[in-house]
This record gives C-alpha cells, structure tokens and sequence, in this order.
C-alpha cells in the first residue's frame, strides 16, 4: 500500500447504501490495498462494518445527514452537513486523496462545486466517463454536469479529457474528437460549429475532428467531447440499446428449440460479455475540474462496483489527475492570449 | 391498385444509383402494387430497366443532374435541374403524390425546402424516424434537419410526430415524450426545461414529459422530440451500439468451442433480429412540414430498401399526412393565439 491519504468514501450514497458500500469499502481495503475512511451515520456504519468482521478496520468520520437518491442540486445547499458535503470538506483539508459517493448525480455535483469549488481558470467542470472501447477507453466528456455550453467550455472539456485520458489511461498526445452529426467541418450545430474551430486552432490539442454517434464506441480517439445534454443523452441511449439488443437477443433465442440447444452452450460467454459492457466493471464516472478528485459511481452500485470506484480514484490521486488538469488549462489559457493578446473578450 | 398519383422516385440518388434504385422500382410497382415514375438521366435508367425486362412499364422523367452523395445543402441551389429538384417539382405540380430518394439527407432536406415549401405555419422542417419498438413503432424526430430550436419549435415537432403517428401508423391520441436528461420537469437545458412547460400547457397534445435515453426503445410513448443535433447524435448512438453489441457477440461466440456449435444453430435467428433492427426494412426517414411527402431511404438502400421506402411515400400520401400535419398546426396556432391574444410574439 502506498503514502496516499484514503479515499473519502460517501457511505450513505446510492440505492444500496449503506450495506453494499461498506462491504465495497472492506473490498477495496482488503483485495485491492486501496486505504478508505467511511463517511456517514457511525452506527449504520459500525454495525456494517461488524458483519464483515471489519469494526475498527476501516475510520469512520461522522456525517449528520445525507442526500436523498431522489433530491436534486439543491440538496446541497439544505443539507451543508451532508455525507458528500464532509467527504469533500476532508479532500478540501488534505486529509483524504478523493471522494468515492454512489448518491444522487445532480447532488454529487452540486455538493462538489460547492464545497470543492472549480480549479482556477476552468470554465465549468465536466462528468468523465470511460466508454468499452479497445485497446484502451474512450474519455466521454460531459456526461451530464453541463447542459448548456459555450464553444470555449467545450475546448477546455477537451483539456480536461486529455489530462485524464493521460493520467488515468496512459494516453500519450491523446486525440480528441468533437461529437457532431457530420464529418465535415461546417456539420453540426452553432456551437459545435464555432467549437470545430476553436479545437481545430488550439496547438495544445491533438484535434482529429468530428466524431458521429456511431463511432463512439470504435475506438477511433482517446477523448470525445460533448456538452452535458448531448453527451447524457448519448450515454443513457447506448445502455437502452444494449439492454435492448440483448433482450430482444434473448427472445430469438427462446424461439427456437435447437436454437435454446444453443443458447445453453453460450451463456456463460454472454455472462461475460454483458460484464465488460457493464457501468459497475469500470468503477465510474469522474465529476473533473474541481480542487478534488470525485468519483461518481453508479447509483445501484454493489460492493464490487464500489470496490473498483475506490480503485479508480486512488489511481487518480496517485496520478495527479487534478494537477494535470490545472497545468493544461493554464497553458491552455496563456497560449490563448499569446494569440489574441488585445482582445481577450472570449476568456470571460 | 388505387388512384394515388406516382411515387416520384429519384434515380440518381443512393450509394447504388440508378441500379438498386431502378430495382427497387420495379420491386414497388410489381410486387407492392405501388405506382412509380423515375426521375433520372433518361439512358441510364432505361438501360437498368431493360435488364428487368421492365422497359415502358415505368415512366422516365428527364433530369439533367445530380445531386452527389457527398455534397451538402448547397448543392441544391447549384443544381436548380437535379433529380431530387425534379421530382419536388412532380409533387408541386400534382403529378406525383410524393418524393423518394435515397441521396444525401443534407442535399434533400436543403432542396425539399427549397422546391416544396413550408406549410403554412409550420417554422422549421422535421425528420421523423420510426422506432423498432413494440407493439407499435415510436417516432422519433427531429433526426436532423434542425440543428438549433426554439422551445416553440419543439411543440411544432410534437404535433408533426403525432400526425404522423396517427396516419401512418394508426396511433389514436399519440402520446409525446420530450427526450431530455432527467424525468423531473426542471432536468434539461434551456430550451427542453421551456418547451416542457409549452408542451404540458397545450390541449391538443397529450404529453407524457420527459424521456431519457435509456428509454428511446421501450415502447413508452408514441412520438419523441428533440431537436435536430440531438435527435441525429441519438439515432446514430442507437445504430452504433447495435453494430457494437452484434460484433461484440461474434467476438464471444468465436471465442469458444462449445459455443461455436451454439451460434451455428441460432445463426439463422440472429439474422432474422439484425434484420428488423435495420433501416432498410422500414423504408426510411420522413421530412415533415413541407407541401409535399419525402421519403429519404438509407443511402446504402438496395432494391428491398428502396421498394419499401416507396410503399412508405405510398401509405403516407393515401392516409394524408400532409392535410393532417396543416390541421394540427392550424389548430394549434389558433389555441395559441386563443391564450394569448394580445401578446403573440413568440408566434414570431
């Protein structure tokens, strides 16, 4: 195990919180080295912890409240003793590397905004999210933290992916593509319009153009970024598809009788396949821009899913995800007004 | 039979013009029962016709040029005479009840605009793409003539998906869902959270609210909106994870010996699903709002593709979508007006 501050942990986050997200908590600490502390209700918690005969294993920072799965944005601010809002406090203080919740999106979020506040010079942060492509990850960017955007927000969400897909994947020169509805360079809405240009002028970036909803999942760059509407949409409509597909798979099957002969045989295969595809494998998604590393992981996360999460974010404390991020967007913005040094209007 | 003009069908449109197209053809009017008349450079097609033993059995219009796969909107005011210019010009003046073409979307979205019109009222034009959803498809539209919207735009879709809905697809009362990022009414950008609140204050839509990604393929409603940059990232999303999944399958199934047998036996059936998930089998996307029916079939279409897409342009003319499209705007800009009457700006 190596020198990091543990990951703050949100024990009260998520559909199976807190049973599932301890038993993650003793997971991460015990399989994977990863140091935790657990933040939330320190009876709920305690008893959790002894029925993995893990009291005393893992610290436990008392949290008074938490946000509800089904609050929004403004939880945050009813709830300033929240369990995400103490994580954040104890990373603010140094004295975790990154917080870990499995709650509410909108309250993550909102929460680490708040209390994290943004690195300086970064617009608006931006959810990361890795997709299954091969060799390595695509960095999907926003997931769903912005939903309207300027051309310049997108430009620095292309930082932001670049610098995680360096940290946390081991791109070197990632690629970045814009996610539109054309190849071509005048395809796509005003601001992805504007946007194709700013990217395609940006010498920090290796830009490789316009990305279509089809090839997301090819492979074809390390990072495609989106505003947080589009790019939510995008992600929620791949897992429709994917449970679709698979369903209206498993209805074929069931159809025929040397078919289900067949189906037999290969199940266990897709057992597999559905895994890789699966949102808990991956550990997450990254709320990025922040004085903080934040990992969102997947509301009905298990402790396996948990477990990777706490991975995830030792990996990019490790890494220095965050500092990354901060020496990118200083670059970027002093190369910016290299370029237009008497008309910097468009930095606001 | 019945008395419906022609389909004007654009010859010179499609991956695999005129062959496919001439084809598919003779596949509408030998097998479907449905009249066609050709819209295309006269030789080429008489040629493709006369290796169907099909010459004199389908009209020639003469079309000097053609719009090419790869040219954009622009290209439509270059080519005053292209096919697709033709065979509007058909429609306009009566003598065909519909367009079919298989070429660029850019280039016959740009010249449907251009040589049909809008209807009156209608502010922007809208592609719908019907769903293969069960037990009825769901439209889901605008697939890309819009990019940028209004929240008054979005309304207008609703109505142009419900008109379809109800003529081409037999839906009584189509319920609308708004594709957007979240089920509460206040998850959204600007322009979804504004047109939430129009569609739920409309007496001739029955709105269902907000629709996620994840459930653009579950049957849940009968029409989807969106604008037109989302709605084509969604489709496009949709048609890549599909790809996506059935490689990754055959990834699995190759993987394995026992399971190798397995797939041999169900081959046939996952052939069956592939193809109800394909757009050639539904005969393609409708442009809505113009004075006139357009039917853009993939651009890869073969004859099976294109044949379907003319019985598509068929049914629509029959069941009178156009007329119903001008009653449900007509009807909805006089309630508009009814509410507001002394402040109709946002009609503008």
């Amino acid at each position: 195990m190596d020198g990091i501050p543990p990951i703050a942990l949100d024990a009260m986050g998520g559909d199976h919180a807190p049973g599932e997200i301890v038993a993650g908590a003793v997971k991460a600490v015990r399989e994977r080295g990863v140091p935790v502390v657990l933040v939330g209700a320190p009876r709920a918690v305690s008893e959790a912890l002894a029925a993995h005969d893990a009291g005393g294993e893992i610290p436990i920072v008392r949290a008074e409240e938490a946000i509800a799965m089904d609050e929004g944005a403004l939880a945050s601010l009813r709830r300033p003793r929240s369990s995400i809002a103490i994580a954040c406090h104890l990373v603010r203080r140094g004295d975790a590397s990154a917080v870990v919740s499995a709650g509410s999106t909108a309250g993550v979020v909102a929460t680490g905004k708040l209390r994290l506040r943004a690195q300086p010079g970064v617009l608006r942060p931006a959810i990361a999210v890795p997709l299954p492509t091969r060799p390595r990850p695509t960095v999907l960017l926003d997931a769903g933290a912005t939903a309207d955007v300027k051309p310049e927000t997108l430009v620095q969400f292309a930082h932001l992916g670049a610098a995680y897909a360096e940290t946390a994947l081991g791109a070197t020169a990632p690629r970045v593509g814009l996610l539109t509805i054309g190849g071509e360079a005048e395809k796509g809405n005003k601001v992805t319009k504007r946007a194709h240009e700013l990217l395609g002028a940006d010498p920090a970036l290796d830009f490789a153009g316009n990305i279509e909803g089809h090839d997301l999942l090819s492979g074809a760059v390390d990072v495609i970024v989106t505003d947080g509407f589009t790019g939510n949409v995008a992600l929620k409509t791949m897992e429709g598809t994917v449970r679709y597909a698979f369903s209206e798979m498993r209805d074929a099957i069931a159809a025929g009788t040397f078919a289900r002969l067949g189906a037999l045989l290969q199940r266990s295969r897709m057992r597999a396949l559905r895994r890789r595809l699966d949102p808990e494998a991956y550990g997450g998604a990254v709320l990025l821009g922040l004085n903080g590393t934040v990992v969102i992981a997947h509301g009905s996360s298990t402790a396996e899913g948990i477990a990777a999460a706490c991975s995830l974010a030792a990996t990019l404390a490790r890494q220095g995800t965050v500092a990354r991020v901060g020496e990118r967007v200083a670059a970027a913005s002093r190369s910016h007004r290299r370029r237009w040094p008497a008309n910097n209007h468009e930095d606001r």
